[in-house]
């Protein structure tokens, strides 16, 4: 379950980003190699890169870049263009907070580097090591998240957090997939995750690389399937975790939440700390991006809606931290109260590492 | 907002009847011309006419086509294969009631006649009185449930239930489409209803005929948009209501329950009486059809999801009568203790004509 079947989607040569365009799978594996940070941004924003820590780390090689791109340049034009570049790059999306954590890392990186020269290698080894820590991150987070999912008890999981959504192994997809490799066998459900399809096209993908059997169903199927007892738990990921504990994710965990609540199984997200965002007080203030109505009314070119319909196509909802069993970090699984757990969890690295 | 832009989607002619195909909707208004009762099983079966009040008067018709196919027989080969037609169209899809009651009614019909041709008349008469009466008892719903809409608080749909989904006008449509005529004014939302996008293709279709502005939204956007206030209440139409109110409807609808109850929005459904099956005690008896993997891992003719996918596509799911707040029938409006409301409704034009 590791090795050949390991899916890598972020590939970094020095001063060269190659991602997996998941925008074509599972069809098509297509690749964009880039030296250009604006074409990392374009990706992002078209979501050929995905899920909140993948668009995290990306966003630190799109900052490597754009340092590379500029180092040659005089310091006080070094800077003034990276934190231009640093900008759009932010801006791709909004509601991950991953993105713009990367980015800040990425200048507090290049603000204590003797020259341009030092500082794009700071960032670009910053990036590496992002993404090395995101990896391990979720190894770790998979082991903590584990022991949440029982044998032989249905698992749903909703949109893609595996390899793809992140720099390796997944987040919620890596907490199935270490009780997995733990040995334990439970059906596990995945939602098609519409407008987009992640569920259906990519982590019907992942499951079937990693030799997990995975059931497909549409997302309003789920209450019905929790209804019927075929779903005891549901663990999905997060683009942003307030400090009261309520949590940003795909639109449509909000609804499984709600039938997770009404049938009393545990809903549970998988999250790195770096999804924790002690400046945003609740989820009410969280940023929802709006997409594109065609992404709803057009499938593969083709119209599935009159022409002209009005369409509102948020792409997260918020899940009141009341809803919410509990929050699987690297660091441990906070439970209710979810904002003093959290806290902890989130702090824990600045308290121990002086 | 009626005459020019009135759909009608099942014509008839005496032994020929016209459909027009759903399965085509919105790209291309095609239709399916048949005398051949077989055909219109198959039509019910590919969804190419679907609505349950649509597929009750379809298969009275198909049982118009098949005693007229006959009428030349003697009448034990007429009442042998006509018995052998009603079984093959009564089974075409599990869920709907309205499929076995019009079945039921034209064997009714025939048992009392003279001869073969006699039958094919009676039965041919009453699918044209089924399919009048259906459109009719539509507008008096739309009468009773009107008044459950209320100026500038948006209104949630799902599925398809106008005048394609029945024989004329609509039901949960047909009540929105009242409100409106009666000149009341709010935003309407319609789910795109996966897997067969019924909102998507033919309620945004028919919202733009009759010239009333509706936003499409996906399935798992609804939870969201009545936890902001936007959508202040849903209405629905019903395949199956049990004795007890638990009703059987397009599959996601038990989830938008949820989400309203959650929020205090009240939840309608609205339905003929026909749709009520007093034999039924309640919903978790009611056959939940599994339709083909293909409708939810293809999309226009392309794989969405790898090659072999294992997928679960219930058709329906049951929404247990507490989450109901009112059920709007042409008789008038049905409300806590449903059951006992219900079989008032049910059975009133039994008590009322000898």
């Amino acid at each position: 379950m590791t090795g050949a079947t390991e899916v890598e989607a972020i590939l970094w040569q020095p001063g060269r980003l190659s991602l997996l365009d998941q925008t074509r799978l599972p069809g098509e594996e297509v690749w964009i190699e880039t030296t250009d940070h604006a074409e990392v941004v374009r990706a992002i924003r078209e979501m050929r890169v995905r899920g909140a820590p993948a668009i995290g780390v990306a966003a630190a090689y799109a900052m490597a870049l754009a340092a590379i791109a500029l180092e040659s340049s005089p310091p006080p034009v070094f800077h003034a263009s990276l934190h231009r570049a640093a900008a759009d790059i932010a801006s791709a999306r909004p509601t991950a907070v991953n993105l713009g954590w990367a980015v800040e890392h990425c200048m507090e990186a290049a603000a204590s580097a003797a020259s341009p020269i030092d500082a794009a290698n700071r960032i670009a080894s910053l990036a590496t090591r992002l993404h090395a820590e995101d990896v391990a991150s979720n190894r770790a987070l998979g082991r903590h998240g584990a022991p949440l999912l029982r044998d032989g008890v249905g698992v749903l999981t909703h949109c893609n957090t595996g390899s793809l959504a992140t720099a390796g192994y997944g987040t919620a997809l890596g907490v199935i997939r270490t009780a997995w490799e733990e040995g334990k066998r439970f059906p596990v459900f995945a939602t098609e995750t519409r407008p987009w399809l992640q569920g259906a096209r990519l982590t019907m993908w992942e499951f079937a690389r990693l030799g997990i059997a995975a059931t497909l169903i549409v997302d309003s199927a789920a209450a019905s399937l929790i209804r019927g007892g075929e779903i005891g738990a549901v663990v999905v990921g997060a683009d942003r975790i307030a400090a009261n504990g309520d949590v940003a994710n795909k639109i449509g965990t909000y609804a499984l939440a709600l039938a997770a609540a009404a049938h009393e199984v545990p809903f549970y997200v998988a999250a790195p700390t770096s999804t924790i965002d002690l400046a945003t007080a609740d989820g009410d203030i969280i940023p929802i991006e709006e997409r594109p109505g065609a992404e709803v009314t057009t499938f593969a070119g083709q119209a599935v809606a009159p022409l002209g319909a009005n369409v509102r196509n948020p792409a997260f909802d918020v899940t009141p931290a009341a809803l919410i069993s509990a929050i699987a970090t690297e660091r441990g699984v906070a439970r209710a109260p979810l904002g003093e757990a959290l806290r902890r969890l989130a702090t824990f690295s600045a308290v121990a590492t002086p």
